[in-house]
C-alpha cells in the first residue's frame, strides 16, 4: 500500500480548514495523496455530504481512506467511526454521514476511534478535522489498522440517516424527491434506475414542481435548449435537467421537493 | 516521462464531479499529478474555458496534459479530441474550446478519441469527464500515444471557436471586446500588446462601457484608488481595471461588451 | 529535504491564476508538493490573509515553505520578502501580511528577493505570483537558500501589520473586535485564551453588536439551537458562533466590529 489516497469530504467551503488538514497529513505521511472530494456541501448538510460519499466514493482506488467531516456535533460526546469495507476505509462523525456509502459495501467493520496516541497532542473542543480526523487518516494511510483505533462497535449501533426509499402510488408508479441538486441545477431524485427499469421510457411521466416531462432523454443535448428534461444520471438516479440552462432556479426546485413517476396511459 | 501533470478546467465549480476524475486519474496512474487548472467557468462558458487554456497552458511543463470538460454536448454525437502539439497533449470535446490555445501551437496532430479500451467499463451519457476524460488521461499519462486513441482528423475538421479579432477604426485605432472579466473584476480585451505596440502609449485612449481613460499605466498600483486605469496584462491583453477596486461591478462591464482602442490627437 | 510542502495563501479565489503557480512551480520542481492554505481572501484583504498564516501555518510540517500573495502593490516599489524561520520559510510582498504569523516565530531572518535568476524570464507588473513567487518557491524547495535571494533587511525595516491587541475596560475587562468571520459566520476576536484565563468562565460576559452572552461554552454542540454562544475556537481566540446557524449573517456581524469582555457583578 504505497501512497495512498485520502479523500476529503467537508462544509468547509473555501475556508483554510482544508489546507490546515492537508498540513497535518502532510506531516504525519509525506506520501499521503489527499484528494478533496466536495468542500460546496451547506454547514452541516448531512444529506449533501452523504449523497457525494454514494455517488463518489466508489470511483477511487481499492484502499482508499475516505474522510467526511460534516460535524456540528464536533466536542460533543458524539462517537467518531472508521469504518472497513471490502475497499475502503472511511472516518466520519458518528452522525449518519457514512450510512449511504456504507449500505452499498460489503463485510463492514465499524470502529469507535478512541486511541489518542493518533490524534494531535493538543484536541480541541471545535476543529476535530485539524485534531483527529486528518492525523487519524494519516496514520491509517501509514498502515495502522482500524482495529488499533479503538473499540468495535455493532453496525446496528451507529447512527443512521435513512436514504428516503420512493413509495408506490396508488395506481402504478413511484412517489420520490429531489436529493441533491448540483452545480448545474440539476435535480437528482431518489429514484433509482432500478426502479426506473420496470417502466416503458417513452411513456414515463415525471412530474417535479410545475414541470411535467413525458419520456427520458439519454443525454442533455437531447432536449430543445431551455425546457426541462429527465434522464438516467451519472449516478444512477432519476434526474430533472435542461439543456443549457439551470433547472432548479428556472423552477425553484430544491432538495427534498416532490418527485412523481408514472406511466401515460395509452 | 516521469510523474507527468495533467491539468483540468471544467465548469464543475466545487461541486463533487472533479474529486470524483481525481479518483478515477488516481486508480490508472498513482503517480499522475493533476492540478486544477479552473474550474470556476460558468456552465457551458466555452468563451471563458478557451481563455484560461489560452493564458495558462503554456506555463505548465512540457509533456503537461491539458484536460478541457466544458461539455455541454455530452453524451450527444460531438466528438472527444485529443491533440498532440510540440510541448503538450490537449484533451476536450470537440466544441472549439481548445480553438484559441491550439492556434497558439505548432506541429498540432488531432485524433478522434474513440478507442473504448482507455475509457471506463460503463461510460454514463452524462459524465464523460469520469467515464473518458479522466481515464483517458491517465492513460495518456502512463505513456499511451495520442495516435493509440482513434483516428486522425484534419484540423480543419473540428469545431472552431473563432477569437474574436479587433477591428480597424475609421480614422485610427481598433474597436476589440471584453474577453474575461476575472477574480479582481479586471476587464481583459481581445486587444494584445502587439496591437498596442502600434500606439504611443501616453496618448493611447480606451472606451470602455462609461470609462474613458488616457495612457496606459504599469501596474495597477499606478492608478488612483477606486479609479479606473488600462494597462497590458499578465496574459498580454489590454486590460481595464482599477486599483483597489471591482472596475467591472462598478461600471457594470461584461464580457462581450465593446472596446475602443484610439489615439489622442495631438 | 525531500519533496518539501509549498502552502498558497490568496487572493485569488477561483480564478485559473492559482493553477497557473501551480503549473510554474511543476515546472521547477516536480516533486514539491503545493497544498492551498487558502484562496477565499477578499481581494487585498490583509488582515484575513495574516490571520490564515497566523492560524495555520504552524500545522504545516518544519521545512515547509509558506507563500502569501495577496499583493495589491504587485509591479510598484514595494519589496518582496522572504523569511526564514526557526520552522519555515515565509515569502510574501512587504506588506505586513506576514506579521501576525512572524511574531510568532523564533529566529526570524529576512532578505529582500530580487535575484532573478530564480524569476521567470520574462517578469510581467501586474502578476507577481506567476512570474516571482511560483519560482523562488520553487527554488527554495530544491534547496536555494533565503539569503541567496537578496539582501537581508533588518526586521525593523519592513512593513508591520499591526495586531490589533484588546484594551483594558475600566472596571475590569477587555475592549477587543472581531478578527475574522469565517465560512460557518464564526466571530473570532482578538481576545485569546491567555486573555481570558484571567477570568471566571462561568461568570464571563462577552458582547458583541447585539449579543450579550454569559459565560463560555466548550463547543458549537453545548448551546441551544439557533441562539448565540461564545468558546475558545480552535485558533485560540474568543469566538462568537451558534449552534447550527450562521451568527454573523443573523447578527449582522463584520470584521473589525467591537466586542467586549467583562466579568459578571456576583
Amino acid at each position: 500500500m504505497t501512497r495512498p489516497v485520502i479523500t476529503l469530504t467537508t462544509d468547509f467551503a473555501e475556508d483554510f480548514f482544508t489546507g490546515v488538514m492537508r498540513g497535518v497529513i502532510a506531516g504525519i505521511n509525506p506520501d499521503a495523496r489527499v484528494v478533496d472530494l466536495v468542500h460546496a456541501i451547506d454547514p452541516g448538510d448531512l444529506r449533501a455530504g452523504a449523497f457525494a460519499l454514494l455517488a463518489g466514493c466508489r470511483y477511487f482506488p481499492k484502499g482508499s481512506i475516505h474522510v467526511a467531516v460534516v460535524d456540528p456535533g464536533v466536542g460533543s460526546s458524539r462517537k467518531i467511526l472508521c469504518a472497513q469495507t471490502a475497499d475502503y476505509v472511511f472516518l466520519a462523525p458518528d452522525n449518519g454521514i457514512l450510512s449511504w456509502a456504507l449500505a452499498r459495501e460489503k463485510d463492514v467493520t465499524i470502529h469507535s476511534v478512541e486511541e489518542r496516541k493518533f490524534f494531535l497532542a493538543s484536541v480541541s473542543s471545535t476543529f476535530h478535522g485539524r485534531d483527529i480526523f486528518a492525523p487519524v487518516a494519516a496514520h491509517l494511510s501509514l498502515g495502522v489498522k482500524v482495529a488499533d483505533l479503538g473499540p468495535e462497535i455493532a453496525p446496528d449501533r451507529i447512527v443512521r440517516l435513512e436514504f428516503p426509499e420512493p413509495e408506490p402510488v396508488e395506481g402504478g408508479g413511484l412517489h420520490g424527491e429531489i436529493l441533491y441538486v448540483d452545480r448545474f441545477g440539476n435535480c437528482i431524485t431518489n429514484i433509482t434506475v432500478e426502479h426506473v427499469e420496470g417502466f416503458d421510457a417513452a411513456r414515463v411521466r415525471v412530474e417535479i414542481g410545475p414541470v411535467h416531462l413525458q419520456g427520458l432523454k439519454r443525454s442533455y443535448a437531447d432536449g430543445h435548449p431551455g425546457t426541462a428534461l429527465a434522464l438516467i444520471g451519472s449516478a444512477g438516479f432519476l434526474e430533472v435537467a435542461t439543456s443549457g440552462g439551470n433547472v432548479a432556479e428556472r423552477f425553484a426546485l430544491h432538495v427534498g421537493d416532490p418527485v412523481v413517476l408514472t406511466t401515460a396511459s395509452s
